[in-house]
């Protein structure tokens, strides 16, 4: 991770875009590191809804080059005791607070975990609200400059984990499988991945799958968005098995329009 | 167009700030390219509306440096058969989907199309709900590392236009105009340009301009925004007419908030 | 101020998000210096409201490293006679309209303000309408570039002041205190510094501090958001008074949403 992308951070936060927080971030990013590229993944994120940038920051990490740093910010404990990470993957280090912003990252990647309390490294003074300036903005800089992980402190074992729901082969179908969220089109995104449903093909000897969610049975398309049924699923460019329709709100169609959704996925 | 300004990609889609699309597109661009720089034209397109995407792409792009790739991801036909283009102008390169979204280019610019069928640029495997990420990402990206239009695919002559509004000169006034946007501070842009009011003005003698919007007379005065006037006519920084108000809402005034609504432009 | 962090351009603006002028100004950083690097502070600016916009770069401008020009354009009176300005500090340049909107930092900051005259700088031709692009965003782009600030116009002794709450010592008490703004959480941003409250510590011998706002006494609590107090004050990452409470809206729980709520502070 000594090449030039290294220096790619991309952000992630809760701050919306009316404040100048994000913005204060990135000066300090820019002050350790001037030949930082930043990249906003979002930062409108619902206030404190850990779960939901958890979730956000699953759906877009794989995408970016190796050695990108990912500065998380959805702090609703920041002031309060909770320690700050770093999560190192093969590809990727994760910067945010213990408080399970990266759940899905724990659940689906081998990662190492590291308790961040070098304060060295810190903006001075630090603030007791504003960690996302003070502590994690410069870690994430530090480590574009290629600071040694284990400098920032020790390795931890034990660290807050979501409930993610996780998609899983049972008997001719899915289980676990939900609605983990709704988009500005309408569609339904879930938990349940093409990975997972070519396993149940596989056990199963059977191709043909049936979705079921809000008490209607959906088919299964390829073909994206071309479509003109009225009401389908397709495997979206996550690789996770999503709900919609051919120019409609699929949310409206279904009546779902919130996270949690059972979604029944099986073969016939 | 071999110097380092053609490494600047503008982005306009209607993807929100809310999911992390745009994200994943940018990260594209860097992979394949770190010294890419951006520039986010708006990504707050209304979903689908590709006239819409159309306009604000022809309200920006000529204050751009030669060489700036625009990549446009305005798409409701992802996953169907429609083409992906690259447009090339004198100065700049245009890449989105073959769906009218260049429309104001076609009608304003000396331009070529290719159709981009050569898939060693794209990312895959392919999404078939997201070529923003898959196939136009990638191949603004190897625009900005130079590699030649030709190779992405051949010339062609038949693409989609959408019907744009000509503003021309007729009998001692100008036919075709119509308000084409109503920004956030209720000013009514117009497609009616300059440069056609100066063809008119030569031809008829005249110079004195009297502008007709939702059956009221609206005088056409120069000196910006600090007029006293309670509703009046300038021609705005892209060179189009623009009906405005000192510190009111010009929309309001004339009950007029969508586009469409016709505006006549006359001599006196 | 010769070193590569020169060139970092924030940018402020009430311009919103939907629109393409934001775009516009970069494409002109860029045109001007394509080393430039942006950080966006806000562009949701309530439309022309200048105190706000001022106090939102007060919050921020600290944060950011030396040479940073800001780039400033809440600008109502666009097209009238009103000057451009360049104002110095000893680390930063702020460039923007003459109606108040460097009003924090003329009553923080040792200052220099500079008349910008010299069009030879200008895009052209300056559109009346959005001297943003054709203004502001290349004198900022020529200031990155080390064109010296006396080149740009003269010395100017009298400029627009924004009146500015101050807070200062009295008996026993701080006056002046005010609610500046109200965030997205629920937050009340008050204008009263920690120093000024230092101050009247030293000067009254106490160390207890009394907050009195909308005819509640709130306590001053250190250890940041993490409180289970329903409603408590501390001193935010601005170095400022700051109304809050544990994950809810201080501004609901007190019945204050708007900026001018007079804020007591008392030693007891």
């Amino acid at each position: 991770m000594a090449d030039e992308k290294a220096s790619l951070v991309a952000l992630m936060t809760d701050f919306g875009y009316d404040d100048p927080w994000v913005a204060s971030m990135k000066a300090v990013l820019f002050s350790i590191n001037p030949a930082i590229k930043t990249v906003d993944i979002t930062h409108s994120v619902p206030p404190h809804d850990i779960f939901s940038g958890a979730l956000t920051l699953y759906r877009s990490y794989r995408d970016f080059p190796t050695g990108t740093v990912f500065l998380c910010v959805v702090d609703p404990g920041v002031g309060s005791g909770r320690l700050p990470l770093i999560v190192s993957t093969d590809n990727y280090y994760f910067v945010g607070p213990d408080n399970g912003i990266f759940s899905f990252i724990y659940a689906y990647e081998e990662h190492k975990v590291t308790a961040v309390d070098a304060d060295y490294y810190f903006r001075k003074p630090v603030s007791e609200t504003f960690h996302g300036r003070d502590v994690f903005a410069p870690v994430a800089a530090w480590l574009t400059r290629k600071v040694d992980v284990f400098r920032f402190g020790p390795t931890l074992n034990n660290y807050i984990k979501k409930e993610v729901p996780v998609d899983e082969v049972a008997e001719g179908s899915i289980s676990g499988g939900e609605v983990c969220s709704v988009d500005r089109f309408g569609n339904l995104i879930t938990n349940v991945r093409l990975t997972t449903m070519k396993k149940l093909a596989l056990a199963s000897g059977r191709k043909s799958f049936q979705i079921d969610v809000a008490g209607k049975k959906i088919p299964l398309l390829s073909g994206g968005y071309k479509q003109d049924a009225p009401l389908f699923a397709l495997i979206n460019s996550s690789g996770l098995l999503e709900i919609t329709s051919f120019r409609k709100s699929a949310a409206e169609l279904l009546g779902v329009s919130e996270a949690g959704t059972k979604v029944g996925v099986s073969v016939v």
